[in-house]
């Protein structure tokens, strides 16, 4: 074994860096074995130095992160600080300064992966990010290597715990929204300002990371179509029920039947109870993949926290330190492909919806009508009225999200719609 | 990209084979893109050249694989014969002449993957084998690269397809074992002779890779407990359901709780129908990893057939091209921990005993009292009893192989005991 230790800068020292930090330090001689070099802690850029930091030496403490990777003897720099920049300025940096970099920024990396990577390339060194998605589930490495040789049709996953735990929570005890949302804040899984998850934006830049990866092209945040869960509803879960469904905040990548497409989206849908996704409780992730040759896999595990991002951020430190020893550098960006990014309205799926109508004769065939003057076919519809109000619940067999969106708009022209309670997807069939 | 392709030589032309020569040949582009450099099926061994094989240049089959992998300019070799020989003195004769390895032989890793890695190692060359275990499931990659900064305290995996079919099948139908075989046979799910899979000797090869990975240890097929699952019954499950749980063939290896030894087991156990291996349905694989830091993870799909396992070989061939492109070699053995290998009479868990025994007063005091002076706890107890015969059912907490056996040897002694009519471990809590 080589005994000069490969030096690692870490910047962000908060839930996850700490926790890489402690890893670091407690299992130093696991690391050495498995990397077949020592690895040091040569330094922590922090925002608060005054914060103590158990375990680590305050020395090593800096607030001058810049500094800190233009070093020029680091070999690996671990970026936990998440957001656009700093972060981006300071992993450029440190690619120009030879060192390979670890990051758990799903934001960025999807919304700037390609230059990372081009970066990352001209300067002969590694881009790691199995920590941007799904927490401690390995599912970038699996994906970019286990099938390197198969062809992805399909990424269908839970890849936000704050929403699956609000969403769980709604269907198993029958909760409201804001209920389930109020005790996700008690018990600290969703943050004061839940916006990025529950509209679904932590779900896209995953989204994005998955779709680029799984069909070799680039996919940015702006080319995911995305719906919150905000406005899921109690009714809506009991809708879902009597489908044999339940509902679950769904990050889509697909490749278009005909292959030459792709598309990337976020949004609640009904999904069979039988589906391996339904049975994905609490604040766990599940990523259910597709493909050609090894067909359906799951990958399934914690999405958040400390302790499991941080596992995934040192397996590719291990990765990438190995790859230093070896003088070589991992697979980079895989974009050969180059695929146009198709938008929403050709998306291909069911719907479930729900209308307010009028009880009385005919309404039925009006809508079904507007229904098959828009070529979506229906699958089932079932009726429910008394005392002049009724309700008509459609299920449809696949239709273009155009068309839908088409029939949805004449219906509510119709004089006996008098209002569309709700519409969804209905997904993993 | 480079233009010069990589040779490959494939031993053995059968299911997978076949597999993995089609989609070299369908996604020839592809494959070259992610690998950077065309890859060129160079030569095919077989036992009967006769057999015609679409798609395949006949003048690329020999019957001598000797000689195909002694050529001096293959790159790689891909090793789907199975069995020990010829396929261990293939595999070594390929590393002499520079190749490196790419094998689905789970009983070969099992039994002589010490022996191989050294090979390859001493050649400079790559020894991959995703596909050894669970078929198209990413899992050595996961364990040896993803896991590489954390701790793996558990491995416990349904990774025999054929015995899955089978007990789900009397899961959900009430069928007897015999039964529920003959559909298996029937559907193609188990071979003509099913001794391999139902006696666990599939599972327990693929055990013992698990352990090794998981534990940095060398872990043989004979330091794997092995109990196969030809004797449960539908009494076994209608037992299990009493309970809440469900009986699955499970793969499992575990660091002792001082973290000073492991074990490697597989046979038949009753899980908690909350566990997610519960409802792994049919022939599905799926391994659960317990580990520090990622905590519990779990990993899905299809265990075997032609194209899931051809999909693993080609994700490690694509891997190892890159590998030899870069001068490079991945991840070898890694075995420093060195930990003893414990026997069965070590491990710790709970146990599900059902015992005739007379119907009379005082039975279940003097049932209790073996339980007690033998050191193993009683978790529930129950009674059932009707014209002079009664059973007794007990479920204990967790005590040691070793205790358990010396409480049932105590129990047989015991006048008022008429048999032990089933014992089963209980896991997954």
């Amino acid at each position: 074994m080589r005994t000069r230790p490969l030096k690692v800068a870490l910047l962000g020292c908060g839930v996850v860096g700490s926790e890489v930090a402690r890893i670091m330090t407690t299992h130093a001689d696991d690391l050495a074995a498995r990397i077949g070099a020592p690895v040091e802690l040569a330094g922590v850029a922090v925002r608060r130095p005054s914060r103590v930091r158990e375990g680590i030496d305050p020395a090593l403490v800096t607030t001058d992160a810049t500094a800190l990777v233009k070093r020029g003897d680091i070999d690996v720099v671990v970026e936990v600080i998440g957001g656009i920049e700093p972060a981006r300025g300071l992993i450029v940096t440190a690619f120009e300064h030879g060192a390979s970099v670890v990051s758990a920024n799903k934001a960025l990396l999807a919304q700037d992966g390609a230059a990372l990577h081009a970066a990352a390339e001209a300067n002969g060194t590694d881009l790691y990010y199995e920590a941007a998605v799904a927490g401690a589930i390995p599912l970038i490495r699996p994906l970019r290597e286990s099938l390197a040789g198969d062809k992805v049709n399909r990424v269908l996953g839970i890849v936000n715990g704050t929403t699956n735990f609000i969403l769980d929570k709604m269907d198993s005890t029958g909760a409201g929204y804001q209920e389930a949302l109020d005790e996700a804040t008690a018990l600290g899984y969703a943050e004061a300002d839940p916006t990025a998850d529950v509209e679904g934006f932590d779900a896209a830049a995953k989204a994005a990371i998955l779709a680029g990866i799984s069909f070799h092209t680039r996919v940015r945040l702006d080319d995911v179509y995305r719906e919150g869960m905000t406005e899921v509803t109690a009714a809506d879960f009991a809708a879902a029920k009597r489908i044999g469904c339940t509902i679950k905040l769904l990050a889509i990548c697909e490749r278009a039947a005909d292959g030459g497409s792709v598309t990337a989206r976020v949004h609640p849908a009904m999904i069979p109870l039988s589906h391996p996704l339904a049975s994905v409780r609490g604040a766990y992730n599940a990523v259910f993949v597709e493909s050609d040759a090894a067909g359906q896999l799951m990958f399934y595990g914690p999405g958040a926290g400390g302790s499991p991002t941080a596992s995934a951020v040192l397996g590719d430190l291990v990765a990438v330190c190995r790859n230093r020893l070896n003088g070589a550098t991992g697979p980079g960006e895989s974009a050969y492909a180059a695929l146009p990014v198709s938008p929403m309205g050709d998306v291909v799926t069911r719907y479930h919806i729900s209308l307010d109508v009028a009880d009385k004769p005919g309404v039925l065939a009006q809508v079904a009508t507007v229904f098959a003057e828009h070529g979506v076919s229906i699958d089932t519809v079932r009726q429910q009225g008394k005392d002049g109000e009724a309700s008509l619940v459609v299920v449809t067999h696949r239709a273009s999200d155009a068309s839908l969106s088409g029939t949805v708009e004449a219906l509510r022209k119709l004089d006996t719609v008098r209002g569309v309670a709700s519409i969804m997807r209905v997904e993993g069939e």
